[in-house]
Parts: C-alpha cells; sequence; structure tokens
C-alpha cells in the first residue's frame, strides 16, 4: 500500500483478480446475474461490445462473408457425430428436456412430465454440427462452393468457475463458418481470417498480438490446425484473443458436406471456424485499465468526448448548458477513424466531482469541463484519459473542435504503444530450464503477485515437455508464432534438439 | 390458373399460405431447420433482417435509449411471480433440467443424471422477469430513473404450428424495457415506441399501418395497456407488426422495482415494454412479393442494385467484366436514404437468363444488365423490380449514377402507395351484422380464397361480442385505432349503443 490514492481498491499490483473485478463493476461494464455462470452485459460495457461488432464486422463483409442465423438448438445425435468434437465440447452443455411448464399445485411451475422431448435438445456450445448438417443440403456441386458465413450469436457452456467476460456459461460471440473446393482455399481462409483478427486487435483494440499456431494438445477439438492471437494482459499472463481453425475435411465428413468436382467426383468439401467473443472485453479490460477504472480505447468507446457542464449558480446555468449543447453539436460533426464523433453531455443534477470522476471510472476518452469562468474566457478544459486524472488542457472551443479527431487519435495511438512496451518488457527469449522455471514462479509463495511473461524458448516439439511444464508450472505453449527464425537451439524442458522457440506463458 | 406464367406456382390468388412457403424458398430467404419450429436464416433474408435492425436501433438511440444483454436463462421461480404473466406465457417454453451429458453407453449421449439442476431454468420466452429483477438492484431513488435499455436477443416460445417467420419456436428480436418515475412519463414512453414503429413499418418497410390500442383480451399479460401497430398483407389478414405495453406498476409490484421518490416516499417504478421481431421479415414478404417472387422494400434490401455482367463470348469478357466493376465502384459511391448504395456484381459463370431470375425471385430493387453490345453503344439495360420483370429502360452509365438514388426512392414511395392502395381498397365501414358476416366468409366453403379484409365497425365494448365473433369468423378485433373519431353507432355484433368504430380482422 501507498498513499497514492486511486479510484479502485485493490490496485493492480496488490490483487490483479480483485482489482478486475472492482474495475468491471464501477466502470458500469457488467454483473453478475441470479443464474449462475450468466451476466448482464449494462450498457457501456455493451456499447464497447457494439463497437467491436461494427468493426469486424465491416471486416467480414469487406472480405466476402455474409451474415446467417441457425437454430439455437442442436439435436443430442448431431453432437456424437464427430467423435473427437464430442470428447473435446459437448459435455458441459445446457440440455433442455421439456418443452412445456405446468403447474405444480403449490403455486409454482414444474417442467410438464408430458412433454418430454423424445429427443433432448442441446443449447449450441458452437455451431459446427448444426451448420454442418445445414450445409450438406446447400452442396451439391464445386459451384455452390465456397460458402463464407458468418453468425453472430449466443452461446451456452457450462462454467464451474465463471468470471465476467472471461469465462461465462452464456457468452456472446461471432462464429464464421466456411466451406471451400480445394485444401490450399481452405488454409487461405485461415489464414485471412487470423489476420483479420490480428488487424483488429492491433487497429481497434490497441492491443498487440503474437499470431501463430496451436500445438496438438491446444487445438479445437475436431480441427486439423488451430491458429491464434495471444495478447499479453497487465498481470503478465496471455490471452486468448481469437481463433481461426482449419478443419480439413473432419466435419464434412461427419456431417456429409459433399459435392460433385470438376473432375466429376464426390469430394468432402473443406472447412473452417473461427470466432471471438465477449472475452474481448475482458481482454480490452485488462489490457488498458488502470488503478483508477477502464480506460476505452477509442475506436471501442461508446462515447468519445463526455461534456460536463458546471453549474454551480442558477443564474449561469443556462448559458452553460447552451455552451455545452453546442460545443457538442459541432463535436460531432467531426470524423474519426470511420465513424463520426460520439459525444455525451452529462447535464445530471450531481455534483461536478461526482460526475468527472464516473466519467474517469468509466473510461471516456476524453472529458471536457464546462463552466461560468470558462465561458467567460472562452476556453474549456479538455482532459486525456490516458494522461493523469488531474491533467488539463485549456483550449478554445474552437481548438478543441479542430483538434478532437487527432487527440483522440493519439488517445488511441498511445495506448496501443503502452501495451506494446508492457509486452515488449516482460517477454524474454530464454535458453536454460533453470531460468525458465525461475521466471514463472513467485517470489514470495504466499501471495500470488504478478511475475513472469512470455518466455520465447525452444521446444523439442514432444507432447510430454508441453504437459510436464503444464503440470508443474501452470505453463503452456500459446503459440509457434508466424515470426519464429529457424535456430538451432536445445529444448528448454529435456534439452533435446528443437529448430525454434515457441512462446510460453500462463494464461486465461 | 391462367396462361400467364410466373415464377411462383402457386399463385398468391391460388393459394396464399403455400405462395409464401415458396417466396421463402425461392428467395433464399430461410428454411426450416431440423430442430422442430427452429429456422436457418439464409444471408439474403438475413441481410432484411440487418437493415431493420439498423433502421430500429438508430431510432432507438435518437430517442435515448441504449442497448445491454440480460441472460438467456430466467430461472423458473422468476416465471411464477407475475401470475397473470405466467398464466399467459409460461407454458410453452424450453426448459432447461441438465447442466452435463455423458456418455449413452452404446455410443450416443445423455444427460447426465448426477448433473440435473436444482432448479430447472427457462429459456427466456421475454425478459420481462429476468430484466425486472436486475432493474430491482438498480434502482434506489428518483435518480435512477428513468431507465430506457433495449436488448437484441433471441427468445423461445415453443411452437406446435410453426411457419418461417411468421410463427418460429425461435426467433430473433428486439425487447425494450424502460422504468419511468411517473405514471405519465411511462405512457408517454409507451406511446413514443409504437409511434417509433408507425414510422419505421412506413418508411423502411413501405407498409402502412393503423396504430391503436388493443382490446382487453388481445392484451399482453400483465400489461395495463397495450398498443400495437396493425399491417394488412395481400391475403387481407392483419399482421401484428410491433406492440409497446404499458405495464403500469404490474411488473414493478412483482420484482421490487421500487425508489425513494422526491416526495421521500418508497414508490414503485411505472414500466414499459415494447418490442419488433424477425415477423416483419414474414410481413414484408406478404406485402410485397408476387407471383415472381419477393421484392425487397430498397430500405431493407441488402443489395440495392444488382450487375449482370453478360459475356456471351471469351474475347469480350474481360471488357465487360471491367465495365461492370467500374459502374458498380461510381455506383457504391453514391448515397441513399441514409446509407450508400450497396451493389453485388454478379460475375458467376452461369446462363444470363438464370441468374437474372434468380434476383428477380430474391427481389433486387435494382438489376442492370451490361453486355458487349451494350459496351459499344455506350448504355446498359435497367430493370426496376416494381416493374413488370420483362421491361428495361437503357441508359447511359452516367445516366445510372446520377439516377441511381432517385430511382430508389421511387421504388420504395410505389411499393408503399401499392400497399396503402391495396389496404385502403379492401378496409370498409360496415355497419350491419349481415354485411359483417358476409365480409368475413368465403364464397367457396370448399377454397379458403382471399376474402375479407379491414372492417371499421362499431363495437359495444363488450368481450362476448368479441368472443362471440372470435368464434363464429375467426375474426378478432385488431385494435382500436388512435383515428377512431366519437360517432353515434350500432355494435354490429349486438345492436347495443358505441361510441366509434374499432378495427376487425382475421389474422396471422
Amino acid at each position: 500500500m501507498t498513499d497514492q490514492k486511486t479510484a479502485i481498491s485493490p490496485r493492480r499490483d496488490e490483487d490483479f483478480p480483485e482489482w478486475y473485478q472492482q474495475v468491471v463493476r464501477v466502470a458500469d461494464l457488467a454483473e453478475n446475474s441470479d443464474v449462475r455462470g450468466c451476466m448482464v452485459i449494462k450498457p457501456w460495457g455493451y456499447g464497447i461490445w457494439e463497437a467491436m461488432q461494427r468493426g469486424l464486422d465491416r471486416m467480414f463483409k469487406e472480405t466476402g462473408h455474409k451474415n446467417a442465423y441457425f437454430p439455437l438448438f442442436i439435436p443430442l445425435s448431431y453432437l456424437a457425430k464427430e467423435a473427437e468434437h464430442v470428447e473435446g465440447f459437448a459435455k458441459e452443455c445446457a440440455v433442455v428436456t421439456h418443452h412445456r411448464l405446468e403447474s405444480d399445485g403449490a403455486g409454482g411451475l414444474r417442467p410438464a412430465p408430458a412433454a418430454e422431448l423424445a429427443e433432448p435438445l442441446v443449447v449450441r456450445p458452437t455451431s459446427e454440427t448444426i451448420i454442418g448438417a445445414t450445409y450438406a443440403k446447400w452442396v451439391q456441386s464445386y459451384r455452390d462452393l465456397p460458402i463464407l458465413i458468418n453468425q453472430w450469436a449466443n452461446v451456452v457452456r457450462w462454467e464451474m468457475r465463471p468470471r465476467v467476460f472471461l469465462r461465462t456459461t452464456e457468452f456472446l460471440w461471432q462464429e464464421g463458418h466456411t466451406a471451400h473446393e480445394t485444401e490450399a482455399e481452405a488454409m487461405a481462409e485461415t489464414e485471412k481470417m487470423l489476420e483479420v483478427y490480428a488487424t483488429f486487435a492491433r487497429d481497434y483494440m490497441a492491443v498487440p498480438v503474437y499470431p501463430g499456431e496451436k500445438t496438438e494438445s491446444e487445438r479445437f477439438p475436431g480441427a486439423v490446425r488451430t491458429l491464434t492471437i495471444e495478447a499479453m494482459v497487465q498481470d503478465r499472463k496471455a490471452i486468448q484473443a481469437g481463433t481461426s481453425h482449419f478443419l480439413g475435411q473432419n466435419f464434412a465428413k461427419a456431417s456429409g458436406i459433399q459435392f460433385l468436382s470438376r473432375g466429376n467426383a464426390q469430394e468432402f468439401a473443406w472447412t473452417t471456424s473461427w470466432g471471438v467473443s465477449t472475452r474481448l472485453v475482458g481482454t480490452a479490460i485488462m489490457a488498458h485499465a488502470d488503478d483508477d477504472g477502464m480506460i476505452v480505447p477509442p475506436r471501442l468507446a461508446p462515447t468519445h468526448v463526455v461534456v460536463l457542464p458546471i453549474t454551480p449558480k442558477p443564474e449561469t446555468r443556462d448559458a452553460v448548458l447552451a455552451a455545452a449543447n453546442a460545443l457538442a453539436g459541432e463535436l460531432r460533426k467531426q470524423s474519426f477513424a470511420d465513424t463520426t464523433v460520439s459525444v455525451e453531455v452529462d447535464a445530471r443534477d450531481l455534483p461536478g466531482g461526482t460526475k468527472n470522476w464516473e466519467w474517469i471510472k468509466k473510461g471516456a476518452p476524453v472529458r471536457i469541463e464546462i463552466g461560468p469562468r470558462d465561458l467567460e474566457k472562452g476556453t474549456v478544459a479538455l482532459s486525456r484519459r490516458d494522461k493523469g486524472v488531474k491533467e488539463k488542457e485549456f483550449l478554445t472551443m474552437a481548438e478543441v473542435v479542430g483538434q478532437v479527431a487527432g487527440i483522440l487519435e493519439s488517445i488511441q495511438t498511445t495506448l496501443y504503444q503502452r501495451a506494446l512496451a508492457y509486452r515488449d518488457a516482460n517477454t524474454r527469449g530464454i535458453d536454460t530450464k533453470e531460468e525458465f522455471y525461475a521466471f514463472f514462479t513467485p517470489q514470495n509463495a504466499e501471495r500470488p503477485e504478478i511475475h513472469g511473461g512470455f518466455a520465447r524458448s525452444h521446444w523439442c516439439g514432444s507432447a510430454e515437455c508441453e504437459a510436464r511444464v503444464k503440470e508443474e508450472l501452470k505453463v503452456t505453449i500459446r503459440c509457434i508464432p508466424f515470426d519464429a527464425v529457424a535456430e538451432e537451439g536445445a529444448c528448454v524442458v529435456c534439452g533435446k534438439a528443437s529448430g525454434k522457440r515457441v512462446l510460453w506463458a500462463k494464461s486465461y
């Protein structure tokens, strides 16, 4: 503990998991519901998700995809079709067994025994199986390929240890599902969509990522190859921020997606799937928030600029409100990135300091205070959330209007550079087992303080070494990075020969 | 049957329900899934829903609402809280009873008996109860009001007789849920949102509606007042296209939404809810499609203009494709309504006639054919979907670019005027029981041909008269229209005195 007073208690360096929960709470992003594991996403948190949706949806459409919608429910028998998929996925699911309620005779309700389903339905944990069954009907000839479809949907995977945004029983996501004529085309699609995610993480989320490939043990159940982007958050752990799967012909065979080829033969299609979820909101929080609350990257902000009229006296109130609204009107005409500047005038009848702190905690990129004295001087006080909470810059209204887009761009860049510097400062090339184990071991065993980071270390390729490190240190290979160069080395676990470094970390 | 050949068989006037299914099929809008009652919304149909979402979402935000997200699952006990609501709603629901699957020992899966939930969960049929429980936590003082929130979500109501878009077990919708300090404010909100729906129906869907209030028997379960917009489709039946409910304090009392008032007393909030669903896609189909397929109003069209390159000879192919793409590029720079013109170049290697008919059936507003001879003449052939399928207008490319926004606007207007004329031609002021019964009785009892329409007739106000007409004719009071004028008359059923006319019709 220090004397420095912050809005969030505990601070990040004191108790990161609790700090995270507090940020979610004070920034008004989400809360737990009475349904275990299911969250309520509040307007400010949902607004961030909407900004993510807009950005991603545009990128999906620019790469030739269209949206569609498939059923929430999956017949139980579908899940049994792809054995490996079932093994990995199908267990912790919400199962619908009845389609009607009836009075229980004691003022309550119960599932009506007469309305038990002949075949139970599973609430989709992911839609590969039901989409596969649908594509099997749509595809007859090579002329019907490729199918390039995305779905925005809710999915359910029963969680025993839920954590808001990061691991929830119900979450929101998008799942792309494509089918192709050739292996090469499907693999190119898998790579293209990972690239879309990496671009999105960098340009919208202000989060640098390592793109790479998962090892066999970390692959999506049923996939031939799983590509991933891995981000570092402020406790130096990794978070998987998006995955793109090359499914080979596995799901096509399980679902019967067959087509008459150009060579007049019946062939199975090559499929892919790729997705990101509301977990990205959690990623943005852990990557950017500080001890005063959330900091929303401008390109994800539901509101870019908050105008705070200061109205201490009734006689100047109207003039201040009029000036605040006029300024907001001018700001809304400005463009930022691919949208217009969004502005909220917070004219609530609350003390100025209370409102100011609310918006600091929510992490609105820019706050503008405007009071009677500012009106006299013709200036306003502008604060950027990427700078100290007390820092103010005094600008004329014309200056604010002229500079707002540049200021937002500058905040976006600052957040990215800050995250990049943090990641790079905590990424280390480690060549010995001793250093590797020390890197990932807390100094003080009683307090799980922030430690470790990303280790770029050699790996012999054996599942045994991977499993051993996972068991002993809770460290996994996050990916085999695409940028890994061929280099002679020794496996950091067993010492056997290795041709390149992989990325190791503790993770969410 | 006539000699005129149409793309859809049967025609509307032959078998309206079957015609509807065929339009959905040939226009590639949606299909039934293997899960009974659940549909797959295909890209063209989902694109219409996305356009609806964009338009409505903008209007919701302009009226001060924000989006949020609440859990898919509702604890069974929540549904028992509001007695009237349960009675009306809670019966045909999907009930989740288990949270894990296990092997059944025979290669299949079954719900794990050990993972039975202590309290079953209901897949939301609507979210009043769970949102009410959440608002109860958020609201402490009058300063926390109003709460103006909307949710885009999927909901489930088990359907025994499903019909794609119109009545499906799972459907997509938005549900607005607001809480207010005073009765007057909540009632104003209820009216404002109905007005938003009426504007949306007219300006985006090109569908005229009667706004009005439901009678007691047709109210939403638990509501004090239900407002509705009622549209007529091409079999002269009514379809409820949107509802807005004033819930009084009923749900606030059931959920405990209480606040400390300005007068320092504990009071219950006044709440509203309002929603429209993917049923609107069905409404647009039944309102506008013809015997050649769908006709999408331009403001709902996923693609405004389809460019069809005609490439009969290999040697002119490149030049034609280049011209088609250049034209598309210019068109995309044009604005229409609140968006840019969306253009698809259909360069698939299929016969020109096949592609042209596909787009006629899908109902793209404008088709442009461009072939080698057009290039020589410097013109293209433009067809509007609101005119005869063989009609073409020859324009220079510059003319097309200059006129495209106006053409789309003109199609939008034509569709609205056509729907309005159809509705008005089939709306009749009826004053006698004899005429009323004749109006709603098919002439040929063996074939349910299109008959009836909207009857504006007097009603004494009794539930008995309402019930009698419903039983004998399957006709209901669609609403008490806001534009009904005070007028002395006699109830069309019992002859008793009545002060105004109400709107009667058969309905979906």
